[in-house]
């Protein structure tokens, strides 16, 4: 593809085009990262990254820049043509796109499919190899499912949704449109529901379902559980990472992202835009503001308020735990200090 | 069903009945949530629940409740029917039974399953599609092996267990009576039993095996390993959430509860009745004694006592903990004051 | 299996034969814990093992033991044959391979597999019942690819490798000679890659691949993922557990090892000989060094120097930690001692 075209099809993209430099309209074969491109590639670099140094070794052709004299001078020298634009990751993504040799199975049941014959699949669906859908469930069109997954009874699937290899849905799950499911995950298994009854676990029916909303994207081996009553619900947009666990009766917003091995147990409420770093946990029932950012291994403990930048095990602000923490390191010193005024 | 039906069926059961309270023998149709319930549902308030307001306001035509007259006497007004128990919960696992439509899938051996000629499965079995079974496998009576699992060879199942779609049953498990294994969950996987020798990692064969006594229930994308020698056991009556690791040759005593992403490291003994919150981490060959209780992300590095409740990382007494917790956040204070009275 | 013959086995291994004992040239039936082996079994005891109370109660006809006087006399006492070396675990290792009933599969391929016609399938393969392998995809001589795995498109696998059960390798995944991927583990899955933007979530393309070297084993149900550009690299002989996350665009040395539910976010860099205990995280970017041990549950945020011993959240040097943390629970103390001193 040609750089000129690149242009044009930035500068009708989301990433806020500025200006582009060129000497020459070299053919693009092909996007990569800073270190690893060379000739005929193009590479991208943002602000704040520290791989800035990397402007003069890489060999690529081409970059997309964030707006700095600098570093553009230095592109100048080393005869990089560049493309300047507000958010240059946006424009690589963009880049990512057209360059994506997307492997998109034909659609068609395979014979191996195990499909009941009270369920309905729509047009234009793939179903694979060795995939089991049960009784009276409904599938929209133009779904991808992979070979090997489970689909058991009386699932709702609505329409564009992928739904990996060897995945396994639960009755009573609804998943609207545009959706990805990744590989090995369950959703609508049985929620953890026992309550203590002379020494024993008395086990409680967990009769509910999981609703999952318009472009949600869940990652690989995640666990999403159904609750006893009711649905454990997970608002449109939401994007959860690999090996993340939703407990049952979690009601979490529309537009999170959760990162891999975040746990969420039973009955917590999560906001909008609630943003959850890896290995964070959420406490029974907590309920999470809006826009709340948690950094990675926080443990929520309590309810947060809309907005808060919170790290921890409890969690406290951001702030007071970067400084306690910092001081938690200094506590020998602390603690001989002390001695010592205690001696006087 | 009718409301006086469903009092002689909770006197029946276990939840110690009081007393009931109604107007009109009116019909039952569903449990459900208090806040979701509507007209001829029943729903339940158990003793220090945050929910109790919803008495002015929920729509439930009838409801169980722990024996509190200021609540009982809003019933009243709100003319909604009321059962009196000790233990609501209980009393609403109860009616969530009577009431869930289970979907038991017909006995029987699908065609597409692939199943070794040495391998036996007892009477009125489920086995689901594209499930494959190797040599020398032993299945007994009423068990349901939903589609795609695996059961590897030399396996031993007893009894009226259900083991998920997509789960892994290595060689020389043995599962007793009444389990429940969740969907993708892998029992008998090798344990991780590398020796450092050189710079490199020398392996040890782990030829031991996973026992799962009666009535133990895994949860979804469990991990279980088996040992170098010896077995990896799980005690009668114990409860594993999802997501959970147990290590190589672990023995896990009778009735614990293990919430979402608990590990427990190679070789630990726990005791009986033990609760896990999640994301709890035990060492390797760590003691964990009767009944203990660790709250949620607690690391257990050492031994611990029968009966006592730990927290933190590393575990320590709760209520230390707790006293401790609250402190660090006041460590820039403290640091302050001792500066202060330094420089007098 | 005569002694006399073990003897000489261990001889000829790298566990360091120092000398041996025997009344009677005994047969050997097994291997088995010091605690449960009976007459006939041999077992092992290594230095710092908590068990060698146990020397006096073994019922083990034959042991393995380190040069210890004081051991030594009392085996002679119990009439147990010795084989003293430098290395007790790694002759326990030698002599478990030679008892392991290893269950292998014979070579073939499933007449339920879906393999498309334009992949190839080296000699001597097992391929078992209902694996899918897509299109373009390269599997060399001697692998074993177990029930229920899915391989898409454009995967390239070595010679000597064992794909175990329900595992999905996606495509533009490389897996070189002589690894192991336990069950359910999803391999080149796409990375977790969103751009904040209008509050909603832009996905980045993940374009990129999984390159897994030589003699690398992973656990069961574990996560790697594939980066925008470029590729997620498992150095040589590194060995990781159950649980595991590892993000998109990371890179790992050879030889190191992760315990199970260790999570490294997406681009962090991993030495040599790393090793990381369980539930370890590892934040984005970060770059770790060689030979760096970090505990149980340590939370790793910035960039670590080779050799380092480090624990905590965030991580700090082991030593001081252990004196911070020793001090965490003496908070309340110190509190009311300077509360005291402020008085005066």
């Amino acid at each position: 593809m040609l750089f000129t075209e690149i242009i044009k099809f930035i500068k009708n993209g989301k990433s806020g085009y500025i200006k582009s430099h060129f000497i020459e309209d070299i053919n693009i074969i092909s996007p990569a990262s800073i270190t690893l491109a060379s000739q005929n590639q193009i590479t991208f670099l943002e602000e704040n990254n520290n791989l800035k140094e990397n402007i003069m070794t890489t060999k690529a052709s081409a970059i997309i820049l964030f707006n700095d004299k600098e570093l553009l001078q230095k592109t100048y020298k080393r005869n990089i043509s560049t493309i300047v634009v507000s958010h240059p990751k946006i424009a690589f993504a963009e880049i990512l796109n057209i360059f994506e040799k997307e492997i998109i199975p034909e659609s068609g049941i395979d014979s191996s499919a195990v499909i009941n014959s009270t369920s309905k699949i729509g047009d234009n669906c793939y179903v694979g190899p060795n995939v089991f859908i049960g009784k009276n469930t409904c599938i929209g069109k133009n779904n991808f499912i992979y070979p090997g997954t489970v689909i058991l009874d009386n699932v709702e699937i609505g329409d564009n949704n992928i739904i990996s290899p060897n995945c396994v849905i639960y009755q009573n799950t609804k998943i609207k449109d545009h959706c990805i499911v990744n590989s090995n995950t369950v959703l609508g298994s049985e929620g953890f529901g026992f309550i203590p009854k002379d020494g024993k676990w008395l086990k409680v029916p967990q009769t509910g379902g999981v609703i999952i909303n318009n472009s949600v994207e869940i990652g690989t081996n995640c666990c999403i559980d159904r609750p006893a009553v009711g649905d454990t619900i997970i608002g449109e947009g939401t994007k959860i990472d690999n090996l993340v666990q939703i407990g049952h009766g979690v009601k979490i917003g529309r537009n999170c992202a959760f990162a891999a091995q975040v746990g969420i147990a039973g009955g917590a409420i999560i906001g909008d835009g609630v943003i959850l770093a890896g290995q964070v946990g959420v406490n029974n029932r907590v309920k999470v503001g809006n826009n709340v950012i948690a950094s990675s291994k926080c443990g929520i403990h309590a309810d947060v308020n809309d907005g808060e930048v919170i790290s921890g095990f409890p969690a406290i602000p951001n702030k007071l735990w970067l400084r306690s923490s910092s001081l938690f390191k200094k506590l020998p010193d602390l603690a001989k200090k002390l001695r010592q005024l205690d001696k006087k």
